[in-house]
């Protein structure tokens, strides 16, 4: 069926021009008008996928949403260790490139826009809540009984939220050594996890106490 | 001098004007006469005090900074115990109140138009510093020795980043029990530090050995 997979083919590609400019001009510039002119096509084309501004916002936000998530499973599923796993998607999920920092601009300026948008902030709230329950299956080889599983998601979900934030307003100068500084504090919280189970695994085999 | 004191006043009230119009109907909403109409007075009295929309804009968020920045001290400076000390200031830049609800969805708008502006860009590159270096300084006699003071601060100031994008996002309907989970984690957060700076000051005195 060729004039479904070209429907599809451009869509994405309006999809992807509506990022482009929501990361470089902000949230504002993304008129219809703007990005049909930024996908090299009229306002009119536009309007036939794409009944108003806010159906393709909330599309772009999606889309952005599926995209990460599919890097994401991918990098979960290249390997075995559960907390090499764990710290592969959480880098996975941080701006460390310029494709992930221009997908980071598109989360902020729609978090920036969320306040004032039922439609946006329901969709923001499924991505979050999507995110840490992935995340949260991620964690529970590593947590020791007694934590609750969705505290320790929550907080790493939480940390990874607000490093990206922090990079994605980095400046171009000191953006390098943030990236460095933001890998370094991940690769620490995911250790804590390992050793805190693994000295509480220790604990309760050598005092033979099952934690609840 | 009381022509002095009624012009600052009357600049905190177009301040505060504007921080209830950002948090309520969003940054888009904040022009000069949208506020004024806020704070009952002409587009035009309003001009007196600032020349342009993006010099409110700034001194908007510059004073969030001060406000909150004058609630972390305070909170600091009433508990000598410096895990409590800790505990307490990043419980107090979490939006755990209505009035640091508003404070959090005036950062996110600010954040959201950041990436297209210089000047909000720059200003909150500041902001990101001091709360930081503040933070820093906090952490200081909780981290064992050999541990990055700066990576342990960045990664607290990135978990109440992210905790407060959560709680500031979060439907009134499970508002309640997020901010219950996010004050979890903080706790959680700080608890382990302590014990990690615990334990390897007991490992350190056992062993005679001095850390780097």
């Amino acid at each position: 069926m060729p004039r479904v997979v070209d429907h599809a083919e451009r869509r994405t590609k309006f999809i992807v021009a509506s990022w482009g400019v929501i990361a470089n001009e902000g949230l504002n510039a993304a008129t219809l008008r703007r990005v049909a002119a930024a996908a090299g096509v009229t306002t009119g084309a536009l309007t036939h996928y794409f009944t108003d501004r806010e159906a393709l916002l909330v599309e772009a936000l999606r889309a952005a949403h599926f995209a990460a998530g599919a890097r994401m499973l991918r990098a979960a599923g290249k390997l075995d260790d559960d907390r090499k796993r764990l710290l592969a998607v959480l880098e996975e999920a941080l701006p460390l490139d310029n494709r992930r920092l221009q997908e980071w601009r598109v989360w902020l300026a729609f978090w920036g826009e969320a306040v004032g948008s039922l439609a946006l902030s329901e969709e923001n709230q499924r991505r979050i809540e999507e995110w840490r329950d992935f995340a949260e299956t991620l964690v529970v080889p590593l947590v020791p009984p007694g934590q609750s599983t969705a505290v320790v998601a929550m907080s790493l979900v939480a940390l990874v939220d607000g490093l990206g934030v922090r990079l994605a307003l980095a400046p171009a100068a000191t953006l390098a050594s943030e990236r460095r500084d933001a890998r370094a504090s991940i690769a620490r919280a995911v250790a804590s996890l390992g050793a805190e189970a693994t000295a509480e695994r220790k604990a309760i085999q050598n005092q033979g106490v099952k934690g609840v």
